[in-house]
């Protein structure tokens, strides 16, 4: 299976502004991409890293292995472009996946049960509407990720007649765009994962004197 | 299975007061809870409501064969205290399960996921740290629902000697608390459901307009 997983290699994270610097948000994005392609590595594929601007795997925070089964792929044009560009269109044409890079919770287990779904589609949904990964096995299906995508991409599965699945996964729905998304890279990271690893080089911590959870970061940690 | 259902009856969903009036939150949170609760007896189980104050099954909006295989019990204690009361405490005790009333997005498939991982203790984390349902096996096991209580209850696990099995679902991992989590209500919800159904008679729509998917509601649609 061809595993596409879609990189904004600058300026990524912007609604991560009132936690992290650019520099910072930066070493986070790339810390949560090495452990999306340690995953899909870990779940037997071989990742292409279509990125928006030209990306050093070398300096990536990714084990040897990772690095030799990952290709990049530039790509000035839209996510949705991007994406189509590359989805199956022909009979014989193998799936394709697409998983976005600041799933920082992905593990192989949560790939595994989206890759073996055997629908024309395939959807784990992220929250608000969203598509944070999905499998297109169908050669006519086409993605939009502008606005409420997953209810897009059901329609449009219907429309070209493709049956489509949902995938039910906490960990594929939890995409880090916000701070308050921060917590669940703590909480549910593991010990050998690059995320929290580097949320708690930055100083991050979590916070749970205030009865419900959230990060606090430790002061004079600013990179900055 | 010992399938038990917290609610506050009294107040419910106060995180809810920016989107809702008092009653209407109260409609949503019984909306809500009927949903778990025709889930829980579609799972194949005779679920007990432990609620806060007493609680009439007559006006909850639930079919007949869910109002006859539901049982309330009232208990004025926190939550930890209700839910400690019920768990297992001996050898050869049933299982218990703990499902939380405002997990709107419930199916029987989720549930029936949970129900059986055959570990001593699984849960089904919420955002933020939060434990949104388990199933109790040990006899040591108990809750605190206090702070990040998914971690708490690792960690308790630990302590008493009982494997800890963390159940993946999107599904159970969304809790119903603020005005944006709606928009998961709405995106997700079946047709068949009460609370997507509640919230579209309070004049809830999804907003897909500004590129993020947000609720709207419909002027003139306040019931207060």
């Amino acid at each position: 299976m061809h595993v596409v997983v879609p990189f904004a290699a600058t300026e990524p994270k912007t609604r991560l502004a009132a936690a992290l610097s650019p520099s910072e948000r930066s070493t986070v994005a790339r810390a949560m991409l090495a452990d999306v392609l340690a995953a899909v590595v870990g779940a037997g594929h071989e990742p292409t890293v279509v990125a928006t601007a030209p990306l050093d795997l070398d300096a990536l925070p990714i084990a040897d292995d990772v690095r030799v089964s990952t290709a990049v792929s530039v790509d000035e044009r839209s996510l949705t472009e991007a994406v189509n560009a590359r989805l199956p269109n022909g009979c014989g044409d193998e799936a394709v996946a697409v998983v976005m890079a600041d799933l920082a919770l992905t593990t192989v287990d949560a790939l595994e049960t989206l890759f073996s779904a055997d629908a024309d589609v395939a959807v784990a949904p992220g929250r608000g509407g969203g598509t944070n990964a999905l499998v297109v096995r169908h050669p006519d299906f086409r993605v939009d990720y502008h606005g409420a995508s997953y209810l897009d991409h059901c329609e449009i599965a219907r429309d070209v007649g493709a049956n489509l699945e949902t995938v039910d996964s906490f960990r594929l729905a939890t995409d880090v765009d916000e701070p308050a998304d921060l917590v669940e890279v703590l909480v549910h990271g593991s010990e050998t994962d690059r995320a929290p690893a580097s949320l708690r080089e930055l100083g991050f911590e979590l916070d749970a004197d205030g009865g419900r959870v959230t990060v606090a970061r430790l002061e004079n940690s600013t990179t900055e």
